[in-house]
């Protein structure tokens, strides 16, 4: 269903930090070569000192800025990422006390987390808000640091990654403007959560019981993940693009996950997308978790490729494993 | 703002494993009957060797069964915990997996978590959608393993802490009921950040770089977070009770967060909530963290102290530090 929603300013922030393929292949006793080959990543970012909240608030600081708003103007904060900064409280609230350290203005502040959907997620449940009248302007943050629970023994994983932030105000379209979300879909296909997972850190697999080291360490099967998403994905799209009543030639541009270069280009061709409608930033990225799609996003703005008026349709897939997609007129 | 929306069913999961006050009292060494007088929770349940979604799957299929429904009747599912199963997948992929083992109903499955206020700020969310017509029914599930991160060289904190779930479901409200969501509420005061927390298990000190083993352990600053909820939540109240139009006297039941006995009654009287409006299940459920609203709306709703029509306000507070409240006729 359609609603009247507005995307109006966008940041984002990455770690000083640079790390080449070339570097990856170095430290990992690989062929020169092979984690760009593997990965279509030729830099990414990794943290130094930096923690998630530090970063999303920095994100979140140049969108305001950028709009002329401060955070006096936001009246509800969502952090949508797809990796917890500590356990307890969650990553709205430490993301809060960056950006509003004196606490007087105490506005709601939680978490949507649908991995790397979660971005997607929390457009969808705050555009509802937003259209009911509860919030005027809604401030989406999403920060990674995807380093920290890399497996250097498993090298197709590891080179994908990148540290980083990215953040988005939504609010109501105004008057005279055509902005507006077409169709929202979501699908979960559990029968996949362990395709991408860290098995530790929660209540399962607590550091206190001392599991295997390599339970907090990200665990991928790629082609596990490939082959349930290539199997659902061109049905999910046609529903999505149904649902908006749109045609995937009417689009102007298509923002998928930057889950990592093959996987990009297959579902392109198997989705019948043209190369220069089909938005990348994975080069000089890498897959940032659920910061990808709202940096994409971003970065389409800044880069002219998306202009008031323009169809966009930001796709992505999650851990879970999810699919989930938006059809928006920004 | 007002919505047509109605609870149609709830359950409750309890691990089979009892442990009393005079147990913990035995095994921490202290005088007997100071556990009880600490947290007036008598027993509280733990959980031998059942997962968090193991729990929240009986929970939901209680609630369900109870109503006649099952899984394919629902088409969201929202975990709604202050803690994860693991770091990834979210933990609604872990419930859908358990509910849906066959993977034959793709419905979308995330996360909200606002820690203690999870529930509230779920069924917050999900009613905007399913009053705009994006979802007909959606089933909310709470599920909570305390027990594994207790400091059990912090007295005070770790008698008050018992693990479980419950379940939730939400639709549009029939034609001819009058059940509604009148108002909603929620701040955060992050100011308070730290004073319920759990250092580690995220990105910030990662199992990989050793941090102290208290670090994933829960660690409370009770007097911090009750001069700071004193201090915000009679205005908050207020606000609330105004958004919905209603006075505190018109309530036939509050429903608060089942932090502590001596909170809940300080917070009673601060509040003029005569006690038997007031709904505690603490002395044999303990504070099952965000599992510990829903859980107490299922005992109100079980004991007949809700009623259709009856007015409701549930009331919460929550690590952040948060303060959040939801008015509704069931």
């Amino acid at each position: 269903m359609e609603r009247e929603i507005q995307i109006i300013t966008t940041g984002k922030y990455l770690p000083e930090r640079v790390v080449t393929s070339a570097m990856l292949d170095k430290n990992l006793g690989l062929p020169q070569g092979w984690s760009y080959k593997a990965s279509s990543v030729r830099t990414r970012h990794y943290v130094t000192s930096e923690t998630a909240s530090e970063m999303g608030a920095l994100a979140a600081e140049k969108a305001l800025s950028q709009a002329g708003l401060t955070i006096q103007d936001i009246d509800c904060l969502i952090a949508v990422s797809g990796t917890m900064e500590q356990a307890i409280p969650c990553n709205a609230a430490l993301l809060h006390r960056r950006l509003i350290p004196d606490g007087n203005h105490p506005i709601p502040a939680f978490d949507i987390n649908a991995t790397c959907l979660s971005f997607l997620t929390g457009l969808d449940l705050a555009s509802h808000a937003i259209h009911a009248g509860q919030y005027r302007r809604v401030l989406l943050i999403s920060s990674e640091i995807a380093s920290i629970g890399l497996n250097w023994d498993q090298q197709k994983s590891c080179v994908l990654f990148g540290d980083g932030a990215a953040a988005v105000v939504v609010q109501a379209t105004p008057l005279g403007h055509s902005s507006r979300i077409l169709a929202t879909h979501m699908q979960t296909y559990s029968q996949g959560a362990d395709y991408t997972q860290i098995r530790g850190g929660g209540t399962k697999h607590h550091p206190r019981t001392n599991p295997p080291p390599g339970y907090f360490l990200f665990d991928m099967d790629g082609k596990g993940v490939y082959r349930l998403v290539s199997r659902y994905l061109p049905a999910f799209v046609e529903q999505l693009l149904n649902r908006a009543d749109v045609d995937i030639a009417d689009l102007d541009l298509v923002i998928p996950h930057q889950a990592s270069g093959m996987a990009m280009e297959l579902l392109r061709k198997k989705l019948g997308i043209p190369g220069e409608k089909y938005m990348s930033i994975l080069e000089n990225h890498g897959n940032v978790i659920a910061a990808s799609l709202p940096m994409a996003l971003h970065e389409a703005i800044q880069q002219g490729r998306l202009q008031r008026g323009s169809r966009v349709m930001i796709l992505g897939t999650s851990a879970g494993t999810s699919l989930g997609g938006v059809v928006l007129e920004y």
